[in-house]
């Protein structure tokens, strides 16, 4: 299949340029290096060293024996976009181009309209380019399972059957968003939704766990493949920092109680849920939501089991060990947590399931640019918090 | 109390002001004047002739013995809107600002982006202002019934206990919006919801239904004080748009079967639930959801009445008569619909009721501006299609 992949230079769009073209998809991709600028804003870096995009499509073209058409752009501006898409003529867009950070969007008022009017721009663009050019293509667009909050109840995926005083009727789960960022995907989803009724589009709605984990086979073995991995406060995901952490010899940082229980899911799954999503569509019409993640783990569980391998591999003179800080995050920290993800098995996704042999592989792949780590180890405490202050969270 | 009107031009804006003032309330207001220019994007103008805000705050200060502070400004300046809050120090907020109009929003990509952009960023502006400068100030903000669609349960005022799945939560009761402009309010609401939980805001959310009217008591003294009434097919609301086809001869015209039912309320039923709800604030970090209408109608109905009315009062030659057309937008045209309105009952609501009376009175307001409807009369027939088409809706 002909896959555009909107975003195609960040963590998850490089991974899955790869993933797909070894499945012998064919890849289009567009960015305006927006990820770069956004670590770099906050002080940070990735750990693996990233490839300038030229570098990066030579070594694809070198690998996988077939190039990526790129384009630069930015999702916002809509005649570019149209004219990428026109040229490369996708049966499936993969919309990976949003601010994808929680933190980020709540730094200033001006971080969370921005956040806004990029996530929602974005979206919009690609539904009226759908709707005028591509109405048979497949938008697979990434949301998020903390669109969903932490309800007392059950989560299923996307809808419901209720009974209300005495009626019935299938509707849209009830969304709760924790920060800025959040509600842009919850935005999304209503109008991806709405533009599925007006126009028959098919689209994919993904709420996805926390994604963790460096390298994908394809990677190794050429640097130029490798994607970002990052470990600041705000574009650092939560398995991904504590690795930094522990290997830098600094303590692992659940925030508050450490309770809070989350979906979440490797690299190599998620790629796969991607794959199975796209090579198997939606009807004509239909607005389908997939959640997916391969488990629900505690974050304390996780800062524990990193610092418990980290301590058995031995990449640090220092041991690990886990220190709960002050969670700059407006969050229930115990909370009921219990998350449907039925419809990716039933379309064939097998997951992983060895999370320790997971961390250890990224222990070790991440060793290598431990100085990297080093250099920036100020960016591993948060400092953003909820409330608006910007003072650095201390250890409970 | 000082209440600072957001949108202080519009028609319930500059409704408002007069209403409050009449009640002792001191007004401040703010306005980028964009009613005025969407309404002729769309080729039309107010049926009433409208003053230069220069000329209606004379009128202001003249009939009310008090100056409203205005200040010429868009909502999406942050620091426009932060210096003229911090001079005028409001102790409620009105916020009416936004793009209003369903189909304004469906004509374009860019119309829809820009609608989402303009009516999210003004709200986000204010929601952080409030919290850096006036964390106690009570937020009243216009959402509309839109919001909820049709679903074929009761719609609760914003929040409903469920038991899902043998366990129980009070959750946001799902939003199913039928237009960009109705998504853009949802995304509002959203937005309020998490900043009332994060900073401790209070803010009441205005679930509205249809209001119908031109004039309240106060306007009658200074025609400058007139608000407008607009009558083209993305400014006009149903009643007002019957009124005027009733008055200049041409068939009234429900969309599809006219048998979708909504909420609808006089003008001056729209002011007294604003000042109850003003006078009545939610507590210190309490998001409130009001449900505002007077009572459910069918459009078909309410279009029957405006000509049995039309044709008792006699104001034109022609008979007027009821022609179903085409429905230009995507909605159910046959329907369960049972919303709540009891909170603002229970604030001391006291409903107009008579809304044959109200329909006499706008046939005879309205009569003495037929020559201005008269020579706009194209923009009585829509064309703006949810489908993306702009072929003019036939009669069916």
């Amino acid at each position: 299949m002909r896959v555009a992949i909107m975003g195609v230079d960040g963590y998850l769009g490089w991974s899955l340029a790869q993933y797909l073209a070894s499945y012998g998809h064919v890849i289009g991709g567009m960015d305006a290096y927006l990820r770069r600028d956004w670590v770099a804003e906050v002080g940070s870096h990735s750990a693996t060293p990233i490839a300038k995009m030229t570098e990066r499509l030579d070594a694809f073209y070198q690998v996988f024996g077939k190039s990526l058409r790129f384009v630069r752009g930015d999702i916002t501006e809509y005649e570019k976009v149209k004219e990428f898409l026109r040229g490369f003529k996708p049966d499936c867009i993969v919309h990976l181009a949003e601010m994808p950070s929680a933190p980020y969007s709540m730094i200033s008022a001006n971080h969370c309209t921005w956040t806004h009017a990029n996530n929602l721009a974005g979206t919009i663009n690609l539904l009226y380019i759908m709707k005028e050019e591509f109405p048979e293509c497949h938008l697979l667009k990434l949301g998020t399972m903390g669109e969903y909050g932490t309800p007392n109840v059950a989560i299923p995926e996307g809808f419901f059957d209720i009974a209300y005083r005495g009626r019935t009727d299938t509707l849209p789960f009830p969304r709760q968003p924790g920060s800025w960022y959040h509600c842009t995907k919850v935005h999304d989803s209503v109008n991806i939704h709405l533009a599925c009724k007006l126009w028959g589009l098919r689209s994919t709605d993904i709420m996805q766990g926390v994604v963790y984990g460096v390298t994908l086979p394809e990677m190794l073995t050429d640097p130029r493949l490798l994607t970002r991995f990052d470990f600041d406060e705000a574009f650092g995901t939560a398995i991904n920092r504590f690795v930094a952490q522990a290997l830098v010899g600094v303590p692992l940082t659940p925030y508050g109680k450490g309770r809070q229980a989350r979906g979440f899911l490797p690299l190599c799954d998620s790629m796969q849920c991607f794959r199975l999503a796209i090579e198997n569509p939606p009807e004509q019409g239909e607005y389908r939501v997939l959640n997916q993640f391969e488990d629900v783990y505690f974050l304390d569980e996780l800062a524990n089991m990193v610092a418990h391998e980290a301590n058995e591999v031995g990449y640090s003179d220092i041991k690990a060990e886990v220190a709960n800080i002050e969670n700059p995050r407006l969050e229930a920290e115990e909370h009921y947590y219990n998350p449907d993800r039925k419809k990716l098995l039933d379309l064939g996704y097998k997951p992983n399931g060895d999370i320790r042999g997971t961390i250890r592989s990224m222990l070790c792949t991440v060793a290598e640019y431990m100085y990297r780590i080093n250099s920036h180890k100020h960016v591993l405490i948060p400092k953003i918090r909820w409330d608006g202050t910007k003072d650095t969270c201390q250890r409970l």
